[in-house]
């Protein structure tokens, strides 16, 4: 029950990108190092997050990766969901999944319950402010940063 | 981002046994029929609950498995995690793991909270409580019986 590297590195890639002034193309190798992920494996994230929509891809000379306006506020389960797809916490949350148990099983309520709760902080979280919020720790310099416990 | 087969047995193996009479040995054979796993598979998910602690293993004539008393009122978080270790969401959850965007990364603060959020949910869910939900249940009848969405 872990995220995945690819929405891991998506998460990371999005948020440095809403941080970029609007309009930013940049190439995925600037994206690479900017976010500590290998080049071919950021390569298919980008392909992820293209395809689901929410960053544009441009070719040629004046080309790159763009985070359209629309999508700089995205939620981080936006983002998670486009990579890992919908988050099912169990195969019997998925709804089109029979389960014999179904009438009686208590589990089945639980497994619900905590899905709705990790998807309510992932829902509430948007790329933008989490942008914000990076540029001010990295403005207020070590001394004021944060220490994980 | 999804529970393992292997744990949600364990989970429904753990509600069976805490719904028969205390200090009840129950064969392999009679639990795989009544979670609906194969035998072989919940071998090792009596296996694992057993070395958690949370299962004993009787062997010879009169063996089987038995959930000693202590242990009827588990808590969902500590079936999981007998299975799948501690839950983390993220790689950047372990304590041991260092990361070089510690100081500033705000995602972080959100896979923590996530993480908490789910964590809180299985832990306040009790296998006991959950048996005498699916004796309840299964009591009412189908007429009764709970419709999922």
């Amino acid at each position: 029950m872990q995220l995945t590297r690819a929405a891991d590195y998506a998460v990371r890639v999005m948020i440095h990108m809403a941080g970029l002034p609007p309009g930013t193309r940049a190439s995925r190798s600037e994206l690479a190092e900017a976010v500590e992920c290998p080049e071919q494996f950021l390569s298919k994230v980008l392909q992820g997050l293209t395809r689901g929509g929410l960053v544009a891809s441009h070719r040629g000379n004046t080309g790159g990766f763009e985070l359209p306006g629309e999508h700089r506020a995205a939620t981080l389960l936006e983002v998670v969901e486009a990579i890992e797809g919908h988050i099912r916490l169990n195969v019997c949350l998925i709804s089109e999944h029979s389960c014999t148990r179904q009438a009686w099983c208590p589990a089945h309520d639980v497994w619900a319950e905590a899905q709705a709760s990790l998807v309510a902080v992932l829902q509430k979280a948007n790329i933008s402010e989490l942008a914000e919020r990076a540029a001010a720790r990295k403005a207020a310099g070590p001394v004021n940063q944060t220490v994980w416990n």
